[in-house]
């Protein structure tokens, strides 16, 4: 098999003209909400095609929606075909967010700026650094790295990078089940997440779920004078509370039964390996500025964000919200609820358990309605497998150090959704920081971190064809 | 002592003369809260003065507010002193609502036009036709038939008719303290609410008072992913609403230490008495749009909304309200709560017990703060006293049927502040209807109930003299 050593000298070599290659990309303000900058938007992905098709790929830009709709180009691309060689699957994305508010920004947005950040190590400061084009970018890099050392990768690298996760993804779902059987791989890769902590890489190898809803509880046909009718007529603002309340137990447990029916729980393993992790809990109350951490009986924060289903309220609405008194009966009040979920946790399932408890527990004298919104699963990864193994590898070589193994409590849905539409292992592979300012004013990225990310993917490449 | 005959006598002369008197009073768009009518709201209370002095009063203009902040003017009158006999003060107010929307008026609001209402019995058509220039002016034409028959009114009779009711009685509790010795009264007499139902009608001897305040609930500093920090943080829209359904026991009792320590309950008398009266509950459910009726175990619906205090939330503000989903842990949720009080609970001890629970059941995590709101305790009259018993008589003789005994569920400030300053029972006479659309268009009068309320009230006069 070829030898890495190669590879690495020619990253090193290219690491100026490959930051120039960021900067480029960077300054096509690709913003993909704004329907002013759908030519940016095609002009990026075509930024991104001609890259790998340099780097010795056959890419291709992939339309989505309809003439009616037109959605955003997929980039497809393919290395060289290795016969007998794992494939590994590469999704990232190259729209940004929008740059607002833009009074905030010390430099211009689509300027990228390399400057001084935290520990005054260089960073590139641009909308899109690290989420996601610095991120992903590093992926093509150690393509054409490979392709300059030795003609290719090692193993075959399905390229898909789309232009619409800012916006939702209308169009994946549609694009994986349509080229399925192109994209048949043994591992995904996804730069699109963060390292636990300054000089602490991770690979995270576990999602939660979401299912959310919209409880809405009805009584008088319109707001009634509480004087007037108080005391015989039911309160479906007080009604809501009493369904709200219901949904914990007194230790903060969801009470919808068989809601952890299907939980599979921390392994001792995890909750050690987590415990062992630099957690600063006063940064946590800090970046929060909640007065205590609250989490299940006997869960740590970690395992109470990473490992357990919730059940929060994110908003209710009821009556009158204006200054001062107004003394009415509520003709009808609402809460959102959302329930991230872990696996196996189902979220129709789920819903259906809400929805049960939630009619069950309506008192009388009013109705009460669930509206479903949209569900995801949680995932999971068996981190024993050979694409996790070769990833620990590829993030130590390049980053002096293991990574540790991390969850997250979040939702990404194209996890699931590669996962489940291909039956792949996903592999979170963050190189930036959740400090780089994501979605805000001044992103950033490490250029130290972005020349280690491209390390680590040629790495990946090498491990995973040993 | 003089003859009754003679005053009814006049009354019925004067019919014709006296519904153009009530035209000429509802002409004057006397709209409190509509700067653009400061002018009417000083004419109208000009043309009760005048027709209070043409009635043999001494009547004049007591300018209310300061310069920078000018209120509307309140006519005080008083009849020709009758030494040694009792003296009975009459309140109304000959300010408006204003008429909008002016759209759903079949006439407009201040071109009072007569026209069969329900039952085909004729009313007048106009804004303040029963709120409260039609019933307040029954007072006024009682003394002036008194005034033509005999000279007089056999008792003495002091007006306080002012001009802010509909915006808040401003200035109302000042007067009434620096006029507080020229005030002195045995009864008052206030025609501002409505008959039981037609062809019944009713002395009302007790309101209820209340108690409000706010409820906020902190956690975060600002709203936070749902996904990376729930598990982890409390959730405040979560917390008021345990603290919400904390309020009430699973009988619908509200579960504040102390609440129900002060309460008179409703007698055995009472609820006889109510239990008879043609209460149509059929009616309600239509009127209220609600399901079913839900009052405290054992509680019909009128002990509910008259005897019994209550606790309803009047609005809810938290998070995101937009359509859709939105997965943060909000940052604050608030309440707005409102406790109708009998008697004889203290709205301040009420709010106290009320703040001292609130705190109690506050779920950590999170912080509480409870804002107050104004309050009025509720009042109830012996209605075996004179007053009362001579107000039943008046009724009887011009109505022709015994008035039913009632309280209501509702607050007027008012009562309580004539009753507490001046220590006197306040009887509440209707004349109008519920249905007579007050504070909406189209709103009525029975021309009828003109005429016998102003009957009733020259009896009135009489029976307190006997």
């Amino acid at each position: 098999m070829t030898d890495f050593a190669p590879v690495a000298d020619r990253l090193a070599a290219s690491a100026e003209a490959n930051r120039e290659r960021l900067f480029e990309l960077l300054r096509i303000p690709s913003v993909s909400a704004d329907p002013a900058h759908r030519g940016d938007c095609r002009a990026a992905a075509e930024w991104v095609r001609d890259f790998l098709t340099q780097a010795g790929c056959s890419a291709e830009l992939v339309d989505t929606g309809t003439a009616e709709r037109p959605g955003h180009p997929i980039v497809f691309a393919k290395t060289p075909r290795v016969d007998g060689a794992p494939t590994l699957l590469v999704y990232g994305h190259y729209d940004v967010q929008p740059p607002d508010p833009l009074d905030l920004w010390t430099t211009p947005p689509f300027e990228p700026t390399v400057r001084p950040g935290p520990g005054g190590a260089e960073h590139v400061y641009a909308r899109g650094a690290t989420d996601d084009k610095g991120q992903m970018l590093t992926h093509p890099l150690a393509v054409a790295a490979w392709h300059a050392a030795a003609g290719g990768p090692p193993v075959n690298v399905t390229f898909v990078i789309e232009g619409e996760e800012e916006v939702g993804s209308d169009h994946l779902d549609a694009f994986l089940e349509s080229h399925k059987a192109e994209l048949a791989c043994d591992a995904a890769v996804i730069s699109d997440t963060s390292q636990f902590a300054p000089g602490v890489p991770a690979i995270c190898y576990g999602l939660r779920g979401i299912t959310a809803c919209e409880v809405t509880v009805r009584g008088p046909k319109a707001d009634l004078h509480s004087g007037l009718f108080g005391g015989a007529v039911a309160n479906p603002a007080n009604a809501l509370a009493k369904i709200i309340a219901s949904l914990h137990d007194a230790d903060g447990r969801v009470a919808v039964p068989g809601f952890y029916d299907a939980v599979v729980p921390p392994t001792e393993e995890e909750r050690a390996a987590w415990a062992a992790l630099p957690f600063d809990e006063a940064a946590f109350l800090e970046t929060t500025g909640a007065p205590e951490p609250v989490t299940l009986p006997d869960a740590t924060v970690l395992e109470g964000r990473w490992g357990w289903p919730t059940c929060d309220v994110n908003g209710l609405t009821s009556g009158y919200q204006g200054p001062g008194p107004k003394t009415i009966i509520p003709a009808k009040a609402s809460a959102k609820l959302s329930f991230r979920l872990v696996p196996d946790q189902d979220p129709h399932a789920i819903l259906a358990a809400v929805r049960e408890h939630v009619t069950a527990h309506c008192p009388r004298g009013v109705t009460v309605e669930v509206t479903p919104f949209h569900g995801t699963p949680g995932v999971r990864f068996d981190t024993d497998s050979a694409p996790f193994e070769a990833a620990k590898q590829a993030v130590e070589h390049a980053f002096g150090t293991p990574p540790v193994m991390i969850r997250e409590g979040g939702t990404i849905p194209v996890v699931r959704a590669l996962g489940a539409t291909l039956g792949c292992p996903v592999l979170l592979l963050g190189w930036g920081q959740n400090s780089d300012g994501l979605h805000s004013p001044n992103e950033r990225f490490s250029l130290d971190a972005f020349r280690r990310g491209a390390l680590a993917s040629a790495r990946l490449m090498w491990e995973l064809a040993r």
